[in-house]
């Protein structure tokens, strides 16, 4: 039997997560394993739960860290608060809408579909449609920050039309938690999700969730059964809830959550609006550099993300080749589009760790680089000054 | 904002997962995170396949490391098979047997429970009833190596049992897989799951799974869809399947992957057949010092397992006050009874790597002083010559 150690190369991660990991939280993850039930890893887990709060501007109790990806604590969110019979609005407007819906029906509850353009934010004059013709709605899901085009949506305005209607809301903010303004206490927000892997740049593999109160109500009130029994709240809150006391739900991922941990203090050693403005410092710059070479961003001003830029690709430009000469020429990762867009944008991201200043410049040269072999034509020399003077106006 | 980072305590881990993480798996999480459609990581995929596959001994396609515990393992291979009216025969002789009969019943199937006393093995015969008793069993699901009272059941012959009835067979690796002989190919079992923090020593949060043809084609013709986005393995594996193509998922949990690869090269490298051995050995080795003490094992010899054993807890002495002390004064982590046996066994582990002489040394040493200082009858300095005697034997 042929087995060798795994080497994996040194890249700068510049697609839609993971994002660039601090030495930091990978020397945290290699820290001593130590049981899931020791005392010490309990303390532990109060402290990251604060954090968690913190991050998340909340003092829901029902917050902790889902022991999968993102796409699990998203079905955690829809698998404890829908039943067999609920009708959900779902607004799509991007790729992740789409799961959400899955994860409706898989749940037994009807998906009423809010639709806008990829690469829009989330129209909220068709979402009160929706609720008025659907007074039976339980619940509306979105899509916060959309990881698949680079668009914003009004939360906050979202929340407070689906409370108008007396649905709960669900968000998603797998990409929005560390890099933009999330408020979840502030804006009422009834169950949320996030990733570790985006801009709170801790590795993949663990998702943010809070509840809150009335969501718990709502949970406790159920009819019906969690489908469930690993996202099953009522059982995961016997080890996660306060007090010294735990039950013994599932072994947690306890080095994962090391690392977690320490990209949550770095994140609260910065401060979590001098993380926003670091993240849309650096976006201002990027944009900048991609302007001057003649690179146009997708989404339209006044609801573009800083942490993911979509940037349209050059007509007559393979841009999987792009890809592949950055990743081999440069180590630089950047994302492809999804969905509809695919072909059609790439996907930038300054998510956490990688909205650095050596980022921004090593991207722009690369890009000009490349693009300049392939013949495209981009205006050669200009993008890194250009970008250079918004990070030191 | 208050926040600081976390700095474990080195622990001795023999309790009944997680086990002590070698120092090369630590390692191995710590290095650079690269993206998970990045083709170096693809091909880190099929090598990764490959050693579980050899772990596993099969030669099974859909042979993967889910993205969450052994709990996420568990339930991926019950909502896959399991479909709304379908009977399971579940056997329980211990915890997770009754995990399972949730996991069946919230798949909208009807768990027929066979009931054995906790700390013995699956009983044969009354498995044998219970299939003629329900001719329209689709399943029957066992526990291999109960974490939960250190008892080891015929896996062979019940698949056996089960395929001559007709019904598939759902087996819990969690505790065998490394530990104990396990052949997936050999013994024809459809549907296994394990743990990483169990008898290979990576840290927790990954659950390796494996599904036979069969199991995959009942999983394609399937009548409904999978109440599991997250688990459902025809979307999955889009992304673990063959080939350059992959497409996209969720985001695998890199950092961790590269844990668990590290711990299944130290495995191929020791050979399963000596990894066997060396649990083995140490079990025996372990034993004898306990014997020698006077602190009998629960389960019955033929059907014990090496790696986890359930010692009985002398009378009136507080098993929850020696544990303690073990953490405290030796930095010994050893488990408590669940369910049924709480308060009445004390469980070690010599799981993966904690199945050494330095650790079945240190924990006879540990007990026989703490339960010296609380006054129990044990006798002393016999433990660990007669461990020794049987290590180098």
């Amino acid at each position: 039997m042929q087995a060798a150690p795994f080497h994996p190369p040194q890249r700068t991660l510049m697609g839609p997560g993971p994002s660039d990991v601090p030495a930091r939280v990978l020397a945290a993850l290699g820290r001593p394993t130590i049981g899931h039930l020791d005392p010490e890893f309990v303390a532990f887990m109060d402290d990251l739960k604060r954090l968690l709060q913190h991050a998340f501007r909340t003092a829901n109790e029902l917050t902790l860290p889902v022991s999968g990806p993102g796409s699990a604590g998203m079905e955690t969110c829809f698998v404890n608060l829908v039943e067999p019979g609920d009708t959900v609005i779902v607004c799509q407007n991007g790729a992740f809408g789409g799961r959400m819906r899955e994860n409706v029906e898989r749940s037994g509850g009807t998906a009423v579909m809010v639709m806008d353009r990829w690469g829009d934010a989330v129209d909220p004059g068709k979402v009160e449609e929706a609720l008025e013709a659907h007074p039976e709605a339980k619940i509306v899901a979105f899509v916060h920050a959309e990881t698949s085009t680079g668009a914003l949506s009004d939360a906050r305005g979202l929340v407070e039309l689906a409370h108008r209607h007396g649905a709960l809301a669900i968000v998603d903010a797998v990409t929005s938690l560390g890099g933009v303004p999330l408020e979840v206490d502030g804006w009422e927000i009834d169950a949320v999700y996030s990733g570790s892997q985006k801009c709170l740049s801790c590795v993949p593999g663990l998702s943010p969730v809070s509840f809150s109160p009335s969501a718990v109500e709502v949970i406790r009130g159920r009819r019906t059964k969690i489908q469930s029994w690993f996202m099953d709240t009522n059982l995961v809150m016997g080890y996660w809830g306060s007090g010294q006391r735990r039950s013994y739900h599932h072994t947690a991922p306890i080095n994962a959550l090391y690392g977690l941990h320490e990209s949550l203090v770095m994140l609260a050693e910065e401060g979590l609006e001098a993380a926003w403005a670091r993240h849309r410092r650096h976006h201002l710059a990027l944009r900048a550099g991609l302007e001057a070479m003649g690179l146009p961003l997708f989404v339209a001003e006044p609801v573009r993300l800083p942490q993911l830029n979509a940037v349209s690709v050059p007509e007559g430009i393979d841009e999987a080749e792009v890809r592949r000469r950055l990743l081999q020429d440069f180590d630089l990762e950047i994302g492809s589009g999804l969905g509809e867009l695919a072909g059609r944008v790439w996907r930038i991201g300054l998510l956490g760790h990688s909205a650095r200043r050596r980022n921004v410049v090593l991207c722009l040269t690369a890009l000009e680089s490349v693009l300049g072999d392939l013949g495209a034509r981009v205006q050669r020399g200009v993008a890194v000054p250009a970008a250079l003077a918004v990070l030191d106006r």
